[in-house]
C-alpha cells in the first residue's frame, strides 16, 4: 500500500533543510545580510525603500547559502577574509535585479504572498531600481572579487539575459524543443546557482578540478530545481514555493510538462493546446483540461525523471570532497528539493 | 548689427567637429565598431537583431571617441594593445543599455528619427536586451580592463541608475532644486562621459594627476553638454540632436529652464506651471506659453551661462597636457557643443 504523506510535508522538508544550512552558516549569513543592508543605502531614498522591500522580504537566501557552503566545503573554519561574503551579497543582488525585471516582463502582481515592486511603485521604477541593484552587484564584485570571479559573474549575467530573451522569443511557442527549454532554464536558474558555487570555492582557494566540481554541482542542481518548480505548477492545488499553482499556464509560459504533453498529444488535443496558448486565460476549465492531458501522457513523471537525472549528476560531482557537514547538507538540499513535488 | 547665421549651422559645427575627431581616430573607431559588432553576436537571434538596430543606427559614438581621444592625448601613437578599444566598446554598451531602458521608462516612440526598440519589439524585450547589453559591457570590462577601470565603470553604473531613479522620484516636481537637478544630469550624462575619459587615460598609463584632469574634463563637459541639450528643448523649432523640441515638456520632465522659470514666476504664473505639469499634454498653446515665461525670465540665457561655467572648467582641466591634435579637437568639441543653441 502506498505511503500517505500530507503534501505540505514535502515542501517542509526542503524548507527544514534550508534552515539547517542557515544554522550551520549562521555567522556568514549574518555578515551577508549586514553587507546587503549596507549596500542598499543610497542617497536616493526610493532606491533604499524598494531595495529593502525586495531583498528583506523573506527570501531564503538560497544562492548566498550556496556560495558560503561551497566556501566552507573547502575551508571549514572561520576567517577574517570577507571575500566570500561580498561575493555572496553580489550574487543576491544579481538575483534581486533579475526578479525585479522579471516581474515587469511577466506583469506579475505578487511574489511570496506580497505585492510585487512593480505593483507598488510601477514598472518604470522597477526597471531602474533593477539596474541599480545590478550595478551594485558589479561594484561588490569589483571590491571583493578577482579577475577570475568577475569573469564568472559577468559571463553568468550574459547567460541570464540571453536565457530571458530566448524565453520571451519562444513565448507561446508550443513547438519549442527540449534543448531550447534547457537553455532557458540554464539562464533562468542554473547559471547563477553555478556561479554562486564557483565564486564560493574560488574565495577558499579551490583548485581547478574543485572549481569544475562546484560548477557542475551548481549547474545540475539549478536545472533539477527549475524542472521541479516547473512541474509543481501543474501538480497540486497547494501554494508552493511562494508561486501560485497555474501561474505559468496563465502566463502562457512553455515549460517541460507542456512541451512533452503537446508533443504526445493527438491532433485534436493539439488544437486544444493551440487554443489555450493563443489566448491564455484564467479559465479554470482550461487549466484542468491541461492538467488532465499532462497526467494522461505521464508528463509530470517524466519531468521529474529529467530532474532526477540532473540531481544525480550534481550529487556525484561532490564526490571529490571529503565528507563534512556542508557537503552532507548540500546533498540533502538537492534531495529534498526534488521531493518538493507530490 | 547682429550677425545672421542660419540656425542649422550651429548644430552643423558640432557635427563637423565630431567628424574631425572621427577622422583623427579613424583606425581606433574602426576597431571599436568591429568589436561592438562581434559582441552583439548571440545564440539568441533577437538579441543580435535589436542590438544591431540600436547600436548601428547612426549614433555619433561620442563616448567611445572620448575614450580613444583621451588615450591618445597621452599616447600619440598606434599600439597593438586593444585595452582602450575594448573599454570604449564597453562604454558604448553601457550607453546603449541605458538608452533602451530610458525609452521604456519614458515611453518614447522615436529616437534619431527611427522608431525606438520598445515601439518595434515591445517593452519586455527592451528591458531584457538592455540587461544583455549591460552584462556584455561588464564582460568586456573584465576582458580589457583592470581592477581600477572596473571600479570606475561599476561605480559609474551605480551613479547612472541612482540619477535615473532620482529623476523619476522628482517627476513633475516643480520645486526640485538646482543641486538635485545637477545630480540627475551628472547621472544621466556627465558620469559616463567622465568614465569614458578616465578609462582611456588609464589604458595609456596615465598618472594620478592626469586621471584627475581627465575625470574633471569628462564630468564638466558632460554637465555642459546636458545643460545645452535641456536648453535646446525650449529654444528653436528645429529638430536638433535627434531629439524633438518640446519632448521634455510633453513628458513633464523638470530641467533647469523650468526650475529657473518656476522659481522666478509670480503666483499666477506658478499656477500655470502647476496646471501644465500636473497633466502634461501635447497642447501647443501650453508649450508656447511655457516658452514665453522662459524668455521673460531669461532662463535660457542663464542655463547657457551655467553650461559655460562647466565648459570653462572642462577646458582648463586639459591645461596639464601639452598641445596635440587630440587635445585641440576635444577643446573644439566642447566649444561647438555649447554653441549648438541659437
Amino acid at each position: 500500500m502506498a505511503e500517505i504523506i500530507p503534501l505540505h510535508t514535502k515542501e517542509e522538508n526542503f524548507n527544514e533543510c534550508i534552515r539547517e544550512i542557515s544554522e550551520l552558516c549562521k555567522e556568514d549569513l549574518h555578515s551577508i545580510n549586514t553587507l546587503i543592508l549596507d549596500k542598499l543605502e543610497s542617497s536616493v531614498p526610493l532606491i533604499h525603500e524598494i531595495g529593502k522591500y525586495l531583498i528583506l522580504s523573506g527570501g531564503k537566501r538560497l544562492r548566498p547559502l550556496l556560495t558560503t557552503s561551497c566556501y566552507h566545503i573547502l575551508n571549514n573554519k572561520t576567517s577574517d577574509n570577507l571575500n566570500h561574503i561580498g561575493l555572496a551579497a553580489a550574487v543576491e543582488f544579481i538575483h534581486a535585479a533579475t526578479l525585479l525585471h522579471d516581474d515587469v516582463v511577466d506583469m506579475s502582481k505578487d511574489r511570496r504572498g506580497k505585492l510585487t515592486a512593480n505593483e507598488v511603485w510601477g514598472n518604470k521604477t522597477s526597471v531602474l531600481v533593477g539596474d541599480f541593484l545590478f550595478s551594485r552587484s558589479f561594484q561588490l564584485m569589483t571590491k571583493y572579487g578577482t579577475m577570475e570571479t568577475l569573469k564568472i559573474l559577468s559571463d553568468t549575467s550574459v547567460i541570464i539575459s540571453e536565457g530571458e530573451v530566448l524565453e520571451i522569443s519562444n513565448d507561446k511557442n508550443l513547438e519549442m524543443n527540449e534543448d531550447t527549454y534547457f537553455q532557458v532554464i540554464n539562464g533562468k536558474t542554473a547559471s547563477l546557482f553555478s556561479a554562486a558555487c564557483q565564486v564560493g570555492g574560488l574565495s577558499a582557494g579551490a583548485k581547478s578540478n574543485q572549481i569544475q566540481a562546484l560548477k557542475s554541482f551548481g549547474t545540475n542542481f539549478g536545472m533539477a530545481f527549475q524542472l521541479i518548480d516547473d512541474a509543481i505548477d501543474y501538480s497540486s492545488n497547494l501554494k508552493a514555493m511562494g508561486k501560485n499553482v497555474g501561474d505559468d499556464f496563465k502566463e502562457g509560459k512553455i515549460t517541460l510538462p507542456i512541451i512533452l504533453a503537446y508533443g504526445r498529444s493527438n491532433s485534436k488535443e493539439k488544437e486544444f493546446w493551440k487554443r489555450s496558448f493563443q489566448k491564455p486565460s484564467t479559465d479554470k476549465g482550461n487549466f484542468d483540461s491541461a492538467k488532465k492531458l499532462i497526467i494522461k501522457y505521464n508528463c509530470l513523471e517524466d519531468t521529474i525523471t529529467r530532474a532526477n537525472h540532473f540531481a544525480e549528476v550534481a550529487i556525484d560531482s561532490l564526490s571529490i570532497f571529503s565528507d563534512n557537514p556542508y557537503k552532507n547538507l548540500l546533498i540533502k538540499l538537492i534531495q529534498t528539493s526534488i521531493k518538493r513535488i507530490n
